[in-house]
């Protein structure tokens, strides 16, 4: 299997109102058949409906909705200033600060910020990772053992 | 609010059985405090304990592990004999299949496996994306107003 993921899609229950929320956040995709798609970097995040995402999937075992459901995305910025202006805009456009940003154990600074559909976002400063001019975040070699 | 996503990370319930599942399909990252990361292409993937991602994301409102959480995970391959290898390769590395493989509505052809701890992970060939040398995908456009 290569090392790479191709999209991150959302379940989301109400299609215009998360829509809604990526495009105050700035976002700009494309709307076709009910499933908005935005390009991402090298990837895709697609809001697509949670039922339709479950039944596509072949999983009946689902979580209510806007629970935490055990995956959590991370968006990597430059500065603190820049943690702190995003997690406003965030909380303007209708998300709730699950955590305020604030120092983190790693010498970093972060804080979460979670959508209308309960998809939590970290927005963090991490000195440690390196953020290329794309955006593309490259982790640091730990010193560990690979695998 | 740039548009890209700099690290997902999936909570899992026994990190060991996690990280052999992926190292099983390939994926070869570095572990550190109870955490493994995976170089992604141009983002991480992180395995950590659930029950830490929850607390760390401010989160009380935790669905049962292993349950459908509104996110799926998806790798374009480029032709429908990858989709077939990994499938297999996930079936016997552990994964459920939670849907076989199988022709799509859009033209393509994909499959669904789910992780040990519940992380589906959709498999497909979907020849309307483009998949660049290096692995990221473009949308195309779909000639639908953007956002």
């Amino acid at each position: 299997m290569e090392q790479r993921i191709s999209i991150v899609t959302l379940g989301v229950t109400d299609l215009p109102r998360a829509k809604a929320f990526y495009e105050e956040l700035g976002w700009r995709g494309q709307e076709m058949a009910e499933t908005v798609f935005f390009q991402a970097g090298g990837l895709a995040l697609i809001l697509w409906s949670r039922d339709k995402l479950a039944d596509d999937s072949g999983r009946q075992d689902r979580a209510p909705a806007g629970t935490f459901g055990g995956i959590v995305l991370a968006q990597n910025l430059r500065s603190r200033e820049e943690v702190d202006a995003l997690m406003d805009a965030a909380r303007q456009a209708g998300a709730t600060i699950s955590r305020p940003a604030a120092e983190t154990f790693y010498g970093g600074y972060a804080g979460v910020f979670t959508d209308p559909d309960g998809h939590s976002w970290e927005i963090a400063h991490n000195p440690g990772f390196t953020l290329a001019e794309d955006g593309s975040l490259v982790l640091p070699d730990f010193g560990a053992d690979a695998g």
